[in-house]
């Protein structure tokens, strides 16, 4: 930061507790990146608002003196979203994290941003109520952030992503100015609806600074988990579609073997099935379905649509089963993994997934690709491993044209270069693959309606 | 319309067939007004596009002339949203209806703006599928004009609004690009989410040429329809939550015994309730919640939240139970009620309900009032019935200043002024009472970003 910010800083002290504002270098750098680690972040300052009102007074300081804000939750972000690459101010929800005004009947919760996920999880279920959106990173990442990316995760296919549990959104736009909307209110024909522009914008509209939370009930009783081996990739749309006809999975997951030879490699679990298959879709259903669910998969077995399945006869087996899926992650990790999150539509992945391994496995043969993902929605995780004899740097380049490639065929069949990690920084050079030229400019528009003088996570994104 | 505006009719007809522009008088009249009949609409010409190139051609002539266009669909707004007051050419969707690109794994359903709701619904159940989105207009209501006032009905409890079912849009701008938004997926963190933008945006944005709609499966085989009778306003919040909490109704509607009077002065239905009761309830449930729903009624009853209910056997009977609800707006329509359509978060609605009825009684103790409405939303509809002596012009002003009045009480209840029905021009100048005047200089400064030259739908929701 220059002196001259140096100087403002302690204007902006004046306004705020000395705990408030902090410039420890461990912290500077720590509130600088997330968790993709891909920049050598640093903030050049990190201010931590308690109220609505402090976050008014930052962005008015911060106008007034031209000053960059990036909002930072619990920086569990894969796209550089969070991060401080040029000195800016950090503005951290760490302290905004109350929660208040349980209205039992329409089963609301008003939330700050810096509530972290499983918080909200627990403080549902204590009510006798749950909500829904569950992820990996649900233990740090704070509800804030999961707003501004539209956080998904494994509940998807019934329950929706962060934007259908959101009823309401306090902001702060980048002219300091508090926006209540929605406010609740499950139906209102009033004008534009602003509030679905701020979930997902990534920080560069507005800041979040309460949220009114959609729970729900009752809360699934034991829910059940199949796992099914799968020989024929072309059969995993149409095992999906022969399940959601009769009944509303509650996520329907897929790996394939190789990720779980990793997972095996990484742990003592036992596999429950005989024999292994290409691919493997995990299941899970509430209780109430657990007939029409067998018969389901027997009709399939006949169908020869899979090959062999069994289904958790209790919470724990349950929760052994999820974790072939759920290990994933942490067992690529040591492969340093080149991580993308795109998502097509369900009815063609079969023929995109078909063209993408053609391609990588002719221009990147010593490259071994990991696919995991939320089937149901067409979200699909693909992980590059880093070929131990490669250095990082050099894989990183060669990850970039291997991503090119990928983005290319996500645009050939409509897809998606981001489902659920956001543009961030790290996609920004390939936001016209998903979103066209006429789409980023108006974006760009709005994002100066919102925020004129683009103090607001600025190169987040686009560049304006 | 000006001399140069017909010239350049001509114009316009050069790229189009003779069927694709109108003048006869008598469709000016009816293409340039709405269900409201509230005022003397009549349309300068009307305009059959039959393709989204069409629609861009006249976009484009519009753009260049400076001429304004109103979109057109099922004509059954109640707000004026759709009318032509100012010789406007009226683009009329009548012509692009075609369904297409059923996607079975999906169960998703291309649709073309002019498509009737209830053509969508059958299209659907053919398919073992269904489309959720109810509601009184369904026969004539069309698809685009549903998404552009992001249509309610009596199933939102369960489903949502029309927002849920949209799963992409392409739109026409103003600037006569074609955007083409959402595409089917169901994950997408790529910037800013305009298609929600434009849902609900009553045609002032752009024009709405596709929509790839979200079906459900499987249909609700064989609802079930209680009607309960409720002595005490303040118990009907309570009855929702104790249902609400155990099981998923798809409707819980709410109406008066004086909105029953008029029913039952209309029809020869017998009512099967041995007592009358100032409130009733119906509420519809799936056959497979039917033991769990009666446990709930039965101890509902034991604690004096319900005096008395009767539960559907057959479909005759679900029918006929629906009828009293049903049939409420037709049994006042005699007595040309002034409609509004409010809505309250659930939890303040008996409080907000008391002070209106008491502001209302003390100003104009000759009006009889009647509510009805979708308690499980806090979607209220108000009709006041006209006094037989009193000249229709002087009712209506009148009206207009108790509508002033209940506004107020919407605005101090952090309501909506309009819940279902859009703002058009008939809540114009009550915008304020619902959103702030920083939201509406947002959304106008939107409104300039899509429609620069401000020739879609100008004077609707507000005046630039």
């Amino acid at each position: 930061m220059s002196k001259r910010t140096v100087l403002n800083l302690k204007e902006l002290k004046f306004h705020l507790t000395p705990d408030q504002v902090v410039t420890d270098s461990d912290l500077l750098t720590l509130y600088g990146q997330d968790w993709l680690k891909q920049w050598n972040g640093k903030a050049g300052a990190v201010v931590f608002p308690k109220s609505t009102e402090d976050v008014v007074h930052i962005v008015n300081w911060a106008k007034s003196h031209k000053i960059s804000l990036i909002p930072s939750g619990g920086r569990t972000g894969l796209s550089g979203g969070a991060t401080a690459l040029k000195g800016e101010l950090v503005v951290s929800f760490d302290k905004m994290n109350h929660l208040s005004d349980f209205n039992p009947v329409e089963q609301t919760v008003l939330v700050e941003p810096g509530v972290v996920t499983q918080t909200l999880q627990e403080f549902a279920l204590e009510r006798d109520c749950f909500f829904p959106v569950s992820f990996a990173a649900e233990g740090s990442s704070q509800i804030g952030g999961n707003i501004a990316t539209n956080a998904g995760g494994v509940h998807v296919i019934r329950y929706g992503t962060m934007r259908q549990s959101v009823l309401g959104l306090e902001v702060v736009t980048g002219e300091g100015k508090v926006l209540n909307l929605g406010r609740g209110l499950i139906k209102n024909a009033t004008g534009y609806n602003l509030m679905n522009l701020f979930i997902g914008s990534e920080g560069t509209l507005g800041f979040i600074t309460k949220a009114l939370i959609k729970l729900l009930s009752p809360p699934p009783k034991d829910p059940l988990v199949f796992l099914f081996s799968v020989e024929n990739k072309s059969h995993i749309p149409k095992l999906y579609q022969h399940f959601k006809t009769q009944i509303a999975p509650m996520a329907f997951e897929m790996f394939t073997d190789k990720a779980l030879n990793h997972v095996m490699e990484s742990s003592d679990a036992v596999f429950p099935l005989e024999n292994r298959s290409p691919f493997y879709i995990l299941m899970e259903i509430e209780e109430s379905d657990k007939e029409k669910a067998f018969d389901l998969f027997e009709k399939a077995l006949n169908d020869n649509l899979l090959q062999d399945g069994t289904l958790s006869q209790n919470q724990t087996q349950a929760r052994e089963l999820w974790k072939f899926r759920e290990n994933i992650t942490e067992s690529l990790s040591e492969h340093q993994p080149y991580k993308n999150d795109i998502c097509v539509r369900t009815s063609v992945m079969v023929e995109f997934l078909d063209e993408v391994e053609e391609c990588l496995k002719k221009q990147y043969p010593e490259f071994e690709v990991i696919w995991f993902g939320h089937i149901g929605d067409g979200n699909l995780h693909i992980n590059i491993l880093k070929p131990k004899n490669l250095e990082k740097d050099s894989f990183l380049k060669q990850c970039e044209k291997a991503s090119a490639i990928l983005f290319s065929l996500v645009k050939k069949y409509q897809g998606t270069i981001s489902a659920e990690h956001g543009i961030g920084l790290l996609k920004k050079p390939y936001l016209n693959y998903t979103r066209s030229e006429e789409e980023i400019e108006l974006m760009k528009k709005i994002k100066r309606v919102f925020d004129p003088d683009g103090i607001l996570n600025p190169g987040k994104i686009f560049d304006l």
